[in-house]
């Protein structure tokens, strides 16, 4: 026998599949939606649905938008020249808020991870190469966290670039290594952004 | 400048004013999202209105229900004469665990906080004081939490329901002293049962 309307044990089980809530948070969760005034409860739903509906990736650097091209991208005073290479649209946020950059980014979604079978073919590198092959860029910044599977990542596609004779540089190890670019503060990142060094 | 298109932030927002969610937490959730298949999406925010709309509280235990009455009260071979007051529609799901009690409930909606000004017209007192008045109750155990609050709450009840001449009980304090319902484990549960006392 269920312990509570199955509609709500509905929900619970919603919140409990969502990353790092348990059970204990989705049943918490769901009463605070049922406590919600009608609006408010509608407002949630509908915002699930128009960002996973409207946001997709930016056609050229691939970081998440509503628009036809992402707000870096369209921004004329922006440096097109420099393009910044970062694993997750997070990363992009945590740059951004550095205020250190006035680049473009390319955001690959992943990075290279033979454990978990992520190759070439699963993040957006084919991209990066397409972009740097039409020309007109200057320096590439490999800016994936500072670990084993980023640094690697980094490697490769340094690798990969070097037909083409742009800059390939990596973030200075101003970051803590081991440690996460999404965690990473300000001061540092810009730090990082400061100290690049040339691969 | 946004980090994120508007409808993203949007859903950070929503998922950050839940209750124990950060910001980075509501980042990672509403990334989450983005990821889920579209149908997944819907059904997710689906589910957020049909908890909201049809989850109303049952009329004569007050519990959570999205039927006429809830399934406890329905069920016809559930001992009407005894009443287990609770503070919350979880205290249910927890007593109903323990598979030690065969009557009906109460449900309270909150406990006596004169610290938090709930006073007795702010939690489902009324209802109860009326389905005792009505006849056919022969004990009302009181299951509101072990400490300063719920105590206080059982006393005032146990007054009110003197001239009523039912026997009011509290379950025993098998349950530790300073801890929550919700936590306490199923054999726990069944021992406070067992050893409740008369007020």
């Amino acid at each position: 026998m269920p312990f509570f309307p199955v509609s709500f044990e509905e929900l619970i089980d919603r919140f409990a599949a969502l990353p790092g809530i348990g059970r204990k948070s989705a049943q918490r969760l769901a009463f605070h939606v049922l406590a919600m005034p009608e609006g408010e409860a509608e407002a949630f739903a509908e915002t699930i649905l128009t960002a996973r509906r409207s946001v997709h990736t930016c056609p050229v650097c691939q970081n998440l938008t509503d628009g036809e091209v992402c707000p870096v991208c369209a921004d004329e005073r922006r440096d097109r020249s420099v393009i910044c290479v970062v694993a997750e649209p997070r990363d992009v946020a945590s740059l951004e808020r550095s205020r250190e950059y006035r680049g473009v980014y390319h955001v690959l979604h992943g990075v290279l991870s033979p454990m978990s079978h992520v190759g070439p073919d699963d993040i957006r590198v084919a991209e990066l190469v397409k972009r740097v092959a039409a020309g007109g860029v200057e320096e590439v910044i490999m800016a994936t966290n500072p670990d084993t599977e980023g640094d690697a990542t980094a490697m490769y596609i340094a690798r990969l670039l070097k037909p083409f004779e742009v800059k390939v540089t990596r973030l200075a190890y101003g970051i803590p290594v081991g440690s996460n670019l999404e965690f990473t503060d300000d001061a540092t990142l810009a730090r990082a952004l400061e100290g690049r060094r040339e691969l």
